[in-house]
């Protein structure tokens, strides 16, 4: 049976700071569920008769079984999808030497809740494993981003640091990359097969202090070169473009 | 002064068969509004003091200055910004002969008018001017869409056309582009500079009608080729990246 204290305890993590005092968060719909559900551990399901019966077992600690119209009282979504479950936040862990042999992405402010789901998607599809967000980004287990991430943040590792403090770390062992307007051309430049690419906050790029970490410039060029279009791309985009080039040419 | 009648005309204008029947839509904030006045003849122009103060005039057939509260009664964003616009759709004409030298962009059903918007700001971005939606895209001129656009949509011209028979009619001349799964890694493959690159619905890629039409298959791989990561790419970073792809070559 869903609780009064139930409901309120899951209502209550649509807010960071209760999710960050109990290390954890929902995530909701079939495909979003199993798929986290391999990679984390899973605190509570509650689901429908239904889903029950026609989806595979998940380890959970508890399980309620729920009518549609209870769903309704807990879900984030216009249309309840049967499953809603609640997963611990993973302790991830990052090593300098780990790091030194991968590509990985580094987020300076990204303040809009689905680009950062949709970055999740994107480093997931190009293999980028690792993602380093400053402390000012979206949160990462907010509902919104989880489910923009579609599933891909039960494979993409995501660490919250004090970026400036992490590129001066890295930037001795490792090229720091990122875009600017007067970057070189990145279908021109040599590439390496390790890195960081740092993609800057939608409305301000890559903030000051950051930038002075970033040793390797890039430019995503606009077609025909120079020319008045779009005066910019959405960083989700622009971080598409960023990881399919390195990856085109391995 | 702000009528009743007036408020009334704008707050029509958020459906679809309003705009159809009376072939205006509207446009708020300043880059969009003066981004589209180069282009597109503005009817009505609805501002603050200060927005007229502080902006270059804009030819409209008639102004009217309004209080920052006015403007909340009829604007559709949270923060109004000084300044909305109503403007006469273009009749946009396109002819065979033109498209052949040209690389164009094909919509089928895409449902979002946010990922709409994002496709015209990407076409924008890579020199394409041409645009042609399915009869079920969302509409151009919802406020979400022409919003989204940037003020791209004053640079692309965008068509709603039949796009079987569209396809059918341009496919003796013409590449026609279109990304599956089973399709030649996009990397890869001998690309034209000419040609229609279609892109398909969100949940459903091109359908079988459209499907048809297609004379080059496209793939976009993942990394590593064949491993388990996302399961697809977000309509308007899968155009991005062969729109990037394309302009590359050339």
């Amino acid at each position: 049976m869903l609780t009064k204290n139930k409901i309120k305890l899951i209502t209550s993590l649509s807010q960071k700071k209760n999710r960050d005092e109990l290390g954890i968060f929902v995530a909701e719909g079939t495909k979003l569920v199993l798929d986290l559900a391999t990679f984390f551990h899973c605190s509570l399901l509650i689901a429908t008769q239904r889903w029950f019966y026609e989806n595979k077992k998940i380890k959970s600690d508890e399980q309620i079984e729920v009518e549609d119209n209870d769903l309704k009282k807990i879900s984030n979504q216009k249309t309840p999808q049967g499953v809603l479950a609640v997963f611990l936040k993973p302790k991830n862990q990052w090593t300098k030497e780990f790091l030194v042999q991968k590509l990985s992405l580094a987020l300076d402010d990204i303040q809009d809740p689905g680009n950062l789901g949709t970055i999740i998607r994107i480093a997931d599809w190009f293999g980028i494993t690792e993602v380093f967000c400053s402390e000012h980004c979206a949160d990462i287990y907010s509902p919104k981003t989880v489910q923009a991430t579609m599933g891909s943040l039960a494979r993409v590792k995501v660490y919250t640091v004090n970026l400036v403090e992490f590129l001066q770390i890295c930037k001795n062992e490792l090229p720091i990359y990122g875009t600017f307007l007067n970057g070189e051309n990145i279908f021109d430049k040599q590439l390496s097969q390790n890195g960081i690419v740092v993609m800057g906050n939608e409305g301000n790029g890559i903030s000051a202090e950051i930038e002075k970490s970033v040793n390797q410039r890039l430019l995503i060029p606009n077609f025909p070169a120079g020319q008045n279009t779009s005066e910019s791309l959405n960083v989700g985009v622009a971080t598409a473009l960023v990881c399919a080039e390195f990856r085109r040419r391995t």
